[in-house]
């Protein structure tokens, strides 16, 4: 293979996203400057932050350019370094983008253990995901023994996470997902003590019925319906992390209807984003790599094959079309 | 005087609360049984949690019954005691309710000392709308020197101790309060470093100016317009202490538009009752009457005379017809 491929932003979406948003283009195979490496890409991750990245606002995270390889994080394998920190043959994970091979200065990459764990678990269980759920589980929610935490998108790469999580730690966890084969796998294989399909036109009666004793804990990751649905069950002292909301990012935004709920339920929400607490990746991830490698943490990963099938793979992955982890592999 | 006027709740209000939900009663003045006491009350605390008493809705507060005394805080004298850790003479603070003598076994009194601050102050300033402002201040807002706190409501018993106590911790303080005199008073007198009028035609604006570098803190009290003005000027990492959403109570609820706010700010928002800390209450009541009693932490009374004028002076606090503490003098 002698060029690269790369996938670029093409225009903007109103609304939502389409694969015609995106356009394939060719490139030569970099060569490295001084200090920089090249990365031959095995597996993109696709994470619904992308979504936003795409409208051209003010948020968190810098938009996204129009005309540039789309970013987002992978991992692969250094295959030419001039710089000290990286050689030949590492694996690396890191901003590397939609693309076969990337050049990079090495900010923001790091050279992970290929041995103990799958690579890609590096984008997922034991990346970014895994560490969102760490983070909001453990610095917001900080489930004590016997409370019940809620989880939606359970069967997602984060929402999984979580509920796993909460369970080590002595709490309940009660998972939301989309069809009774994610329900299913959560409950079963992830061993939450139940969950809820949110397309069930009983879900407002299920989920009450999975909560005799209400919730202290949510983990948002969806917003919209279900997270009105679940505002209903809260305990006295309930702590909410959003994580996310995808339902709103192509959707009507979701409104809470009443702020005397904050009064009535003395309930704390906080809003966070993972790359904001970098100090407490390394505890985090090592906490994570020793529950996988021990086999106490379980997951699963949507694989999509090839560059070209990334864009139809985030329209997907915004619409519940995955389960666990969602990922392009690309050799 | 031999009677024992009390006030009672005669019906409960739809809507807004008037004085005719009220009603003056008569009964003989109360002998102390074994083991209780006998308060002959000085001043009766007003303060806008009353109103929710008023509904017969789930919520922190129990509701009201209808012909019972109307509960609330009062300070005044012991004079009568059958309860060995009160004694005749002693200056008490309490649940006494709106009656001119009241009885009871002495739960939830504590003896004050009368000598170095006016006893009122035990309901206000050294009192729970003072813990109030202490907690919501220091322990969710938490406000870092040269930050910047907004507080609503800031000419009240609760508003007008937060700035100070967010000035004395090195933040800035900006008060949004109704009228030009209440503003003037929470800028000169309280010392806060601006006070924006909620009833001015170009409030938005107005608030705007006055926040050139956005804010860190929120404390508060009111809801409503005013409030979602405040969210469009949140700095990232704003903390939000939710004590209450008057402007609800008789009302259209405060609605949050849309919850990515959270997101997009990685934002805290947190509801509290000061009863639900007791705990605290020895730690900041030291503190807060050092304070008053250095001079370093001023406040206002608005005080009425006589029970009867109990009803009508609720109705005002409700409506901003006080400046500082709301109080009834009965002797």
């Amino acid at each position: 293979m002698s060029v690269n491929k790369q996938i670029v932003l093409d225009s903007r979406p109103s609304g939502k996203v389409a694969p015609g948003n995106f356009r394939l283009v060719e490139a030569p195979i970099p060569t490295p400057g001084e200090g920089q490496i090249v990365v031959r890409q095995h597996y993109l991750s696709l994470d619904p932050y992308m979504r936003g990245r795409l409208n051209d606002v003010k948020s968190y995270a810098k938009p996204q350019e129009v005309g540039a390889v789309m970013g987002g994080g992978a991992v692969g394998e250094v295959i030419e370094s001039r710089n000290p920190k990286f050689k030949a043959g590492d694996f690396v994970v890191g901003p590397g983008g939609w693309q076969l091979y990337a050049l990079s200065d090495g900010a923001g990459f790091n050279t992970v253990d290929a041995k103990k764990i799958p690579i890609q678990a590096y984008v997922g269980v034991v990346g970014m995901p895994g560490v969102t759920a760490w983070y909001g589980l453990n610095k917001i929610i900080a489930p004590k023994p016997g409370e019940i935490v809620v989880v939606s998108a359970a069967s997602g790469a984060v929402g999984g996470v979580v509920g796993q999580l909460a369970r080590l730690a002595g709490a309940k966890a009660i998972g939301i997902a989309g069809g009774a084969e994610k329900c299913n796998y959560v409950h079963s294989e992830l061993g939450f003590d139940a969950c809820v399909d949110h397309k069930s036109p009983h879900f407002a009666d299920e989920l009450k019925a999975a909560l005799p004793n209400g919730l202290d804990g949510l983990f948002e990751n969806v917003g919209g319906e279900p997270f009105l649905q679940c505002l209903r069950q809260l305990n006295d002292f309930a702590r909410i992390a959003i994580c996310g909301l995808i339902a709103s990012y192509e959707g009507a935004p979701t409104v809470l209807p009443d702020m005397r709920l904050f009064l009535v339920r003395r309930m704390k929400i906080e809003g966070f984003i993972v790359s904001d607490h970098l100090a407490l990746w390394p505890q985090a991830l090592g906490e994570l790599a020793g529950l996988v490698a021990s086999g106490r943490l379980r997951y699963r990963e949507t694989v999509r094959q090839g560059l070209e099938s990334a864009p139809q793979a985030l329209v997907d992955l915004l619409h519940g079309g995955n389960f666990g982890k969602m990922l392009v592999k690309l050799v």
